[in-house]
């Protein structure tokens, strides 16, 4: 078998579904191509931001569309932060946000992640030390890890960001991708008023359409909106415009449920194989999303088994940049949903002798 | 006739090469769609790289593509520049970029501009004095003025920047429409190492595809490829996938020569209005571009003609926005493009009565 990639938490090209992506890109310019050819709002194209509206239950002067969620942080940086400002994150977090916010001089504080969330005592101490301007926080299958914020540590979160007067940026992704078990209430269902909530199509249709978005109060919004419109005038119109039109022909749910029927096997073999070959390795079986997690035995280091697997044939993501202030030398990230389940079993085997490779050196 | 919009550089939604780009979107998804849809290097959809690169005699490590060229500009102050560097611009100038450049405390300093170009005199003194690290600079057709820098100036421009060590961005979003007359040499050809040379398919295609692109030193076009990597991981693929099928199709040329005929009669029209109605007031005859820009009579400011013109059902811009460094009061800007040649009698002749009206007010 060829090379393994653990690597980057990429969809699968096999999910894109490029016909109805084609077909709505023909319809879309025929039923609206100007509008989506020329500059506009700054906060997306009108349509798909009055269909997201639709779809999450809020008013549409509460979303606005940008390409891609990281992006969008970078403006939450621009319009509602200034150099010097603490912002918390989970300890790990997704790598990229860590470089988002120090770019922009913010002062990151990582709170200890645990299987069902972020360590409440732990974030009700720095909240009272840091004094946060935000938590930038993935309740659902979070990236890195995998975990899921419990129901009563979302209520805890949302009432100590209200006790210390803090922002929540809740960084959804993956929500909408669980495999199995019931959905937590959203952050922002808990604090409509004091959470941003961002998620994204990259997951959900696929990365090229460069389309994320957030939601929040029109206050927020507005000024979001216009630090984008000082960045690119507009986003990708004929990228939302076609986006806009595959959602609205009812292509969304549809979807949803081809990709759980594609990525649950493969969530499922990566657990089965890390069971029968790495038996107590994983913390936390996420129930979704990309990412299951792995903290390695004591005196294995993740760069020494990275080497160890590229003799192997598998590429391992060195674990340290998800942990804003050090640690993670034996933190390891599986993303499983672009690789076939013989893959992953292949992948997993390679890895368990990696990892043996790696003890004691 | 409805009201006439005098304000922003659009260009005419009737030049929107509509079904062409719905027939590329289709046969770009069949050829290329995991790729387009997919992740990828953060310098652009790699065949679209090629594509310009041919395009314009360069190698492919030589062109960046980003969602549009404004937001390039950002990606230079954050690879190259630092705050309390000084960048010079013409003056006037582009006002969003003074507007990016002062979001990342850069220091602005408007360089003179003439008829034929930038006061080479004034350029080096300033050079002497402010030792900027940048000259941005608009050579053909420039945004607001509507002058073209004469072949003379462009090589004087580059022995300063030779002699004081400083980069010139060369933004050319307007060189392919040059409507009549004899092209000038690119600051990129003239100074091929100290140039970053940007242009983009707004004008060429649509604003909606939101593709601009630079050119420039492979070590300088690397550096924009981290920052733009930690901004958005990669550009809009989708949108770079159908203009490249587009451009290889050889679209690009024949759509250049349909805008060549729908914007001559508008230039025409709006030099020929403002000789019946305005005479002796445009400084400079633009042969190409969007704009032409007048200096309006002693004692008559642009924001009195604006609250003049409002009445008369003609809005136009501010002229303040395009001088970093004060001054403007009685600058206009004319974009043509966007309006038909009966149009723009009839806003031109309006503007002259709100001029009239005005006067001595």
């Amino acid at each position: 078998m060829d090379t393994i990639n653990f690597t980057r938490g990429v969809p699968a090209n096999e999910s894109f579904p490029l016909d109805e992506v084609a077909a709505a890109a023909i319809d879309a310019l025929k039923a609206r191509g100007p509008a989506m050819l020329q500059y506009g709002p700054s906060a997306g194209f009108q349509p798909l931001r009055e269909w997201i509206a639709q779809w999450q239950g809020v008013s549409a002067d509460r979303v606005m569309t940008g390409n891609g969620s990281l992006q969008i942080v970078e403006f939450l940086c621009l319009a509602l932060l200034k150099p010097g400002d603490v912002v918390f994150t989970e300890n790990p977090t997704y790598d990229r946000t860590i470089t988002m916010l120090r770019r922009h001089n913010i002062e990151v504080v990582g709170i200890p992640l645990e299987s069902d969330g972020p360590n409440i005592e732990a974030l009700e101490a720095a909240a009272a030390k840091h004094k946060p301007k935000a938590f930038y926080i993935i309740p659902d299958f979070q990236n890195p890890s995998g975990t899921t914020c419990s129901g009563e540590k979302r209520r805890k979160v949302a009432e100590i960001a209200h006790k210390h007067d803090f922002l929540l940026v809740e960084d959804a992704p993956y929500r909408p991708l669980r495999y199995r078990g019931t959905e937590e209430p959203s952050l922002y269902s808990i604090a409509p008023e004091r959470t941003l909530f961002m998620c994204s199509f990259t997951k959900l249709i696929a990365p090229g359409v460069r389309t994320g978005f957030i939601i929040g109060r029109p206050d927020l919004i507005h000024k979001l909106a216009k630090v984008a419109e000082d960045t690119y005038i507009s986003p990708g119109y004929l990228a939302q415009g076609i986006t806009y039109e595959w959602c609205q022909r009812g292509l969304l749910q549809p979807q949803i449920e081809r990709l759980k029927k594609l990525y649950l096997p493969r969530l499922d073999a990566c657990l089965a194989a890390l069971d029968k070959y790495m038996p107590g390795a994983v913390d936390a079986r996420p129930d979704g999303g990309f990412f299951i997690s792995l903290t390695l035995p004591e005196g294995v280091l993740t760069s020494t088994v990275r080497a160890e697997a590229a003799k192997r044939g598998l590429n391992l993501s060195d674990g340290l940049a998800f942990f804003p202030n050090g640690g993670g030398e034996r933190f390891l990230r599986l993303p499983f949903c672009a690789l076939t389940p013989a893959e992953i079993e292949e992948g997993v085997r390679r890895l368990a002798e990696s990892v043996d490779a790696s003890r004691g050196r």
